[in-house]
């Protein structure tokens, strides 16, 4: 495609120099443009909702004074047309690749992404901030924030809304938020909210009030009185939405897909002060027929595919990732025990939860994109006798930090945390950095903290930690693992206690070529393993942060030179600092080299060239080991060989 | 006095068997029985709120067959009359107190406890677990939440209504929601939601709606068919509270104070099923009339005081306390920038932030309880050149970490958190414990980290953190500290750098009396300066946990036999460990004993009995360093007088 129009437009000045008579030209080339992109695109990307916010793009850019108005994104994955218009157009092809740009607006990267996002709901609440910010500096400026149906039922939007309908020291921010309902987050909708978003949708709450005075005057000679009288009292009586309720003006619901409908009520409410509300009603996938029958299976692109058949299953994958194995799990074990209740954030699909869900619909809870609540409801079941397993991405644990310190694990109820996407993630990037959780988690008192190699170590960890009565997290990373064959049967790991993988033949205390022991806490046992048979150091794997498995730290410090703690997670208080901690505790001073992730956060890209870069690959393993403890590896690997 | 209904109740159960006529007069012995309580306590503790509760306490228990339904108490703080009720009659007086019983609900403290809270906004969530649990289980119980209007604002709260509103895999639990409004919570109330509930009382909800009718309809013959079509409207027409959007039947606002309005209302609510909510309005203080006409000063009695007479501020306080030194620097900081704002999510009193409203209401925020919108707030004002300043406990830090990690850390905005209650709170024990934030913020990069060790320091590390490019938290403790002169003029601190305060005088290497550095991290710089006098020991003030001084650290691990760090933080993750890693990282094998709190929940008492009990007093702190480093303080001293 040729892309006449779009290949004019370097900046939103530029589209606001078109004649409005071109813009649903230039959406259909917009739409077109994603599209294309996507489909050729090795990585992949969020797909129905970008396809779906085209209009609403165009609109809002060609009404708002862009980068002087502050659009704020909500969760960020609906940005691609905002980059395409904002300078970024030939670059989408890089989007999501390593040294490409984000897949979520980034500050660092446009002038036009005023915030960056990638967890949900933080829009309102930072459009707010910089609406109060241009009262008290005296500019006249509106901040928006687009936000979507899903987002909404996440308390933070709503902490938000309870905070900018009121003036604040006398001063009113000009904030505009628009909801983009699109009666979907990534899995299905579901709370009361959803509910009553589609009443307001669907016009039945005016509708109800009319039917009303209908029954009433029905065989009356009172109409017109009637009609007049609803008239009056809907304007008064009817309290209105609770967007209003909250004090924000509420407008709709508009088209979203209609710029004729967008373009002068955005125009409206841009010349309006204080908080505006406007309701848009789009479809994910919009535009494109299969993404918008199936808005779930089209979220995101896998990678390359063909428009015009869509997705389809690669043939037969070659290993099940760990979010398979989870969900088997989670199946089997419901099987076994009916007291597990599975939870899940939102995240029923990217959780491995679909066939739970399917199997055991009155033990599955879809609590909305609500990670404090999740967490505390868990508590709740916890404390009545059942077993909650609640099934989260590491990053998204943060967001219901004090719920696990407070109300699980002092409490010290039986929660079991299943942690997918720890360690790095790959495309997302940094805002789903799952870098964190084994540093914020270990320092809880009564936390377990379990940290499984493989993929059948990840279904007898969970196994473990379902059994234990109090708070576990078993974490594991985005995708697949080593290929190891999972066992159905299901047998306790021993408790707080690892094992030796690998022995060094290595002599202690020989001079140029020490004996190390590596330490590995998750699946990087595997390049651990690896790059001890070019050292021929040993291997123990760990499984246990927390209760470490002190005896075998002491064991293998006195019976080692060095050792080497290797985890992928941040280094920075993670289970690397757990041992030095052991061994300043028992007094030993065995020096101890810890690799992990570094203090930064990790740009977006694919996993094995960051893991690389990071220095965790095999052959990074094995220079850090070098470097630090020192002796060639031709020298050592005689050594082992003798 | 006498109390002769309540010394016969010791259980629910007695007071269920009490006649109904009996009641009034109960409730008046338990609100006297609870102020003469708290008059004579020597620690003090949470009066306004339950004085307060009185009425709904009997109620509830007279209504539900307690313990069998499940009472869950947001906050916790307002459940002292429920404690006298539930068997702890006798135990109120050491409420707080080392030893005695909580403050808050605890599981282990009374199967009427149900649930622990501390933290508010979680009793929604919990509760409605509880409820989902009967009905997985197939058990007939009522979960009840009561939860204050402030409580109400948090967006967690929301979370749960839009989730208990609606069936999940065709359960609905049977979940009753008290909104107990008694129109603040700690400060005077704010946004929007208070508003709604203040119209809700007004009963101007109902009465606009009339007015319309009288407005449209004066003057005309039509009287009597209008009263009937508004009856007829008001059913069915007027959407209701925004709580019956949620899936609530909702009942009220009823007087909390009428036994002959509450207990029928509870029972026709009991044997109600699903989603049931009652607004209930109360007042802080009722019946005491000082605390009635002052609530935010009667919040919390802060000792022995009579009744008679009220609290009289003590004479002169001998030292301020930190949060004091965070209130005057604030004032001070913001005449000299015009770009701070300050940020509090409802702690206007308690984070020291009274004056700097009074002074700079236009650059004030108090966010309601809503930490995650209030952090992610300074976000958007720091992206907009502000100069953002986020006063928050140590332990509330914890409900806004994702918004830490992803809205501002990620961002690398210049955000000031100035975390007061940082390390052991005292009497409101482990809900509260501001013990993991070194662990869980010095892992996310970015983050700066200072731990001033006096009041004179706090005032520059704020306004060295304030001038700092990027995220900051300045933690102290609560009270005060070693009484250090504050001086007015504000002065950097040099960045990452601590400082020596005492040097040793000990040789290195002898045998038997090794010469130790003691690596202070905040307030506990004291009582180690106290141990180093007696074991000739060097000090270091390190002021920095992250950027870490690594330079002095290596340079004190080379001139020294052993190194020792000590901070009023959990010891897994945190200060300590920081310098571990520093050494592991340099190679050095200097042994090193870390100082901090254990790895457990710590319970309430007076802090300085239990930093005793944690070994964190000079005395402790003294024989920790000899049992790791062997010698004799005697050896040690004379080796210091030589």
């Amino acid at each position: 495609m040729n892309y006449p129009l779009l290949r004019g437009i370097d900046s939103p000045a530029d589209l606001r120099r078109l004649p409005r008579a071109d813009l649903v030209k230039l959406a259909g080339e917009l739409r077109a443009y994603v599209l294309d992109t996507l489909s050729n695109s090795k990585v992949g990307g969020h797909l129905g909702s970008n396809l779906g916010t085209v209009e609403l793009t165009v609109a809002l850019h060609y009404v708002f004074n862009t980068p002087h108005d502050r659009l704020v994104w909500d969760v960020g994955h609906q940005t691609y047309p905002h980059k395409v218009l904002t300078g970024r157009r030939d670059q989408l092809g890089t989007i999501r690749h390593l040294g490409g740009i984000s897949g979520f607006p980034r500050r660092d990267e446009s002038e036009y992404d005023t915030f960056g996002t990638g967890h949900s709901s933080t829009s309102i609440s930072a459009a707010h901030g910089m609406a109060m910010a241009a009262k008290i500096k005296g500019e006249d400026r509106k901040a928006v924030a687009i936000i979507g149906d899903g987002a909404m039922t996440a308390g933070m939007a709503f902490e938000a809304l309870n905070n900018a309908g009121v003036p604040h020291g006398g001063l009113m921010g000009d904030l505009l938020v628009i909801l983009n309902d699109n009666d979907m987050s990534i899995s299905p909708p579901v709370g009361a909210l959803n509910k009553y978003l589609a009443r307001l949708m669907s016009g039945s709450f005016y509708s109800a009030a009319r039917e009303g005075a209908k029954s009433v005057l029905k065989n009356t000679p009172l109409y017109e009185f009637a009609r007049r009288f609803e008239e009056h009292t809907k304007g008064m009586v009817v309290p209105g939405t609770i967007f209003e309720e909250f004090g924000f003006n509420y407008v709709g619901p508009i088209d979203g897909h209609d710029l004729d409908a967008l373009i002068p009520t955005l125009e409206n409410l841009r010349d309006k002060k204080g908080p505006q509300f406007l309701h848009v009603v789009t479809k994910k996938g919009q535009g494109y027929k299969l993404a918008e029958a199936d808005p779930v299976k089209y979220h995101a692109a896998p990678g390359k595919f063909d428009p015009a058949v869509g997705f389809v299953k690669s043939a037969a994958p070659a290993k099940p990732t760990f979010t398979q194995i989870f969900g088997d799990w989670l199946c089997d074990m419901a099987e076994q025990d009916t007291r597990l209740v599975g939870i899940t954030p939102a995240m029923r699909e990217g959780s491995g939860m679909v066939e739970f869900h399917k199997r055991f619909p009155s033990r599955y809870q879809d609590v909305g994109i609500a990670e404090q609540h999740a967490v505390t409801v868990a508590a709740g079941l916890a404390c009545e006798g059942l077993k909650p397993v609640v099934a989260i991405y590491s990053t998204f644990l943060q967001r219901a930090y004090d719920q696990l310190i407070h109300d699980v694990a002092l409490q010290d109820l039986p929660v079991l945390f299943a942690l997918d996407r720890a360690g790095l993630v790959g495309a997302d990037g940094a805002t789903h950095a799952g870098n964190y959780d084994i540093a914020f988690t270990r320092c809880v008192p009564k936390m377990a903290v379990l940290t499984p190699a493989d993929e059948n170590e990840c279904r007898q960890a969970l196994f473990t930690g379902f059994q234990h009565q109090g708070p576990v997290t078993v974490r594991y990373p985005r995708g697949a693992g080593a290929g190891v064959e999972v066992q159905k049967q299901m047998q306790a790991l021993p408790w707080g206690k690892g094992e030796i993988r690998r022995e060094s033949g290595q002599p202690q205390g020989r001079a140029g070529s020490p004996r190390i022991a590596i330490l590995a806490f998750g699946t990087l046992l595997y390049p651990a393993l690896a790059a001890a048979e070019q050292l021929d150091a040993t291997v123990a794997n760990m499984r246990f942060v927390k209760p470490l498995d002190q005896e075998l730290v002491l064991e293998l410090a006195r019976s080692h030179d060095g050792l080497v703690t290797i985890e992928d997670g941040c280094l920075m208080g993670g289970a690397g600092s757990a041992v030095l901690e052991c061994l300043q505790a028992a007094g030993l001073q065995t020096p101890v080299l810890t690799l992990g992730l570094p203090d930064e956060f990790i740009e977006h890209g694919d996993v094995p060239s960051l893991m690389s870069q990071c220095g965790l690959d095999a052959a990074g393993i094995e220079q850090s080991i070098l470097k630090r403890f020192g002796g060639r590896p031709a020298l050592l690997r005689s050594a082992a060989n003798e």
